[in-house]
């Protein structure tokens, strides 16, 4: 079976939009704005939050996952994005980036990384919280949330998160009795606070409840499945609607999209209908279970044939292919560089 | 001066949409769709359109030009998009890509790229008639239009889209006596009249005032730049502000995007204020007439120059640096790949 002939012919709309891990994001908004907008022709829009991130060799490589989130966005839906309340932050940081046009792998500065996520955090929080007040005529705190998802490259920086959110919430009303252990902070500047380890760890006492609550159910599949890239926020907002289901049901939910370089929103859901089919139609616990696990050693073996054909021409991949059926490969790659996909079908032994 | 230093901070949306020559459109319908939905909260729209598109040495390197345009997106604007009416084509077709990632230069079918940006302005021209009729009430053809505007990979193919489009509106109404001469194609099928020679040169025949009075303004800069890629759709719009102008008042234009691999769209513009001021500002013929032109082989070593550090770090780059004042150039990248720019100042001598 060959699939993208050059019989396809499609009346859509829509292009790729590329910006590390917040591609899908920004997809997502451009969909619900053309339902909104003149254009919108009463058709579905398709997101599609996919990724092909690896790191190379060493530390940061375990940290890495994969999925990929289709979402079908239209009118009527049980998932509503509440309209214009969202914070956004944009700046121009190489954290994690990739000049080496020839390399699946990128440049990393760890520290810069982590306290770009955590300014991004703080400035969307701040910026959300002002078009909460504007748009809802009160002021915004965590209590106004039942949940919160993170991007998520690796559980312990969503557990920070949580903790800098509380953090924020305590520069705006640190009088609150919940503040009563960290009242040594009430002076505390937000810009030079991202490595101060005491205010970290304090933080991360008095917001052990609020993560419990609010942010664990949605960290179920990226502890299982690692760094999910473009599809991890989306990732998140499945795992808590497979541990929570109809729980959920006129519920607000935060959403914390970020992307290297930078890119990042902050932006909120309202339950307004039943998730449960999506629960039962993604059948996580039974997909998790099917997982096949290979040694380190085997894994980097895989990862080194993916290098050696990066930029192959007249290549067939080598190599296992234990796919789920229904699973789209590619089946070879001609002299012009043309790429060849097939499917696995459902009796197949491939 | 330094540009871009970590201390840049925005609350804006939206990141780089990618597609060949439709980049920049995708980003308009983006913007536009913006400002229609509940997410827009009152500011202007900005879209970049640009390309570093440059091809390898042979036949194609002439037919290559250079330009980037911005468009500020807002109410109340002079030039509206109408809405509700357009149409779209996408196929999956490997007429011009750029696989090898360490390359600049395009793998190029040549005949398959002809062919699919004429069978995408059918499908468009279809697409964007069928629009008009449900919204306008009226069967649309060319007389409809007082402008079109192609994007222009070369003048000739512009040449041929406005015969193609003559030949779609004769296949509608083929008694209309304007078609009197090219009666023998009465039942030509669409699809098998690509790389008929015959055909084209009948219709290039019939359209020849149709292609002097409602395209030949729009071509100005293309024809004087070459091939602007991602920019070359709105290259025509603002030659046709150029050339017009005010004459322009109250009419509607439609454009055709195109990008390989393909993305295609035709959509129109109503003319409903004053683009003097456009054409004031650009000063469109000055500006073409400082340009500086320098011998092929100069050409080809400044290319090379470029080629031979596209992937460079710690590089500081030579050559010449004959700026227009005001614009900002690669003063370095450093040993971690991290690019910094400068801008030529007003009185600087660069």
């Amino acid at each position: 079976m060959e699939l993208f002939g050059s019989h396809g012919n499609y009346n859509v709309e829509g292009v790729d939009t590329l910006n590390a891990c917040y591609g899908g994001t920004n997809a997502l908004f451009n969909a619900v704005n053309w339902i909104e907008s003149s254009a919108w022709d009463g058709r579905f829009a398709l997101v599609v939050a996919s990724d092909i991130a690896v790191y190379g060799p060493g530390n940061a490589r375990p940290t890495g996952g994969c999925a990929a989130i289709a979402m079908l966005v239209g009118p009527n839906a049980p998932l509503v994005i509440e309209p214009g309340i969202r914070g956004t932050h944009m700046e121009h940081v190489y954290d994690f980036y990739k000049p080496i046009l020839n390399s699946e792998y990128p440049v990393v500065d760890g520290q810069l990384s982590i306290q770009s996520y955590l300014k991004a955090l703080d400035m969307c929080y701040s910026a959300y919280s002002k078009r909460f007040q504007e748009k809802i005529g009160k002021s915004f705190s965590l209590k106004e949330a039942e949940y919160i998802v993170f991007h998520s490259p690796y559980n312990k920086l969503v557990r920070r998160a949580i903790a800098r959110l509380q953090f924020n919430d305590f520069l705006v009303n640190p009088d609150d009795p919940a503040f009563k252990e960290v009242q040594r902070y009430r002076h505390q500047q937000r810009e030079e606070s991202y490595f101060n380890r005491g205010l970290a760890t304090a933080f991360e006492k008095t917001s052990n409840d609020l993560y419990a609550t609010k942010v664990l159910p949605s960290t179920h599949l990226s502890v299982e499945l690692g760094n999910c890239y473009s599809a991890s926020l989306y990732v998140g907002l499945l795992s808590l609607i497979d541990q929570v289901s109809d729980e959920l049901s006129g519920k607000r939910v935060i959403l914390f999209s970020y992307g290297s370089g930078l890119s990042s929103s902050m932006f909120s859901i309202l339950v307004r209908g039943s998730v449960e089919f999506m629960k039962q139609k993604q059948k996580i616990s039974k997909r998790l279970s099917q997982r096949q696990f290979v040694d380190p050693a085997e894994f980097t073996k895989l990862l080194g044939l993916r290098e050696s054909h990066l930029l192959a021409s007249a290549y067939i991949p080598e190599g296992p292919l234990n796919l789920f059926p229904g699973t789209f490969y590619l089946d070879k790659v001609d002299d012009k560089y043309r790429r060849y996909y097939k499917r696995k079908l459902k009796d197949s032994k491939l």
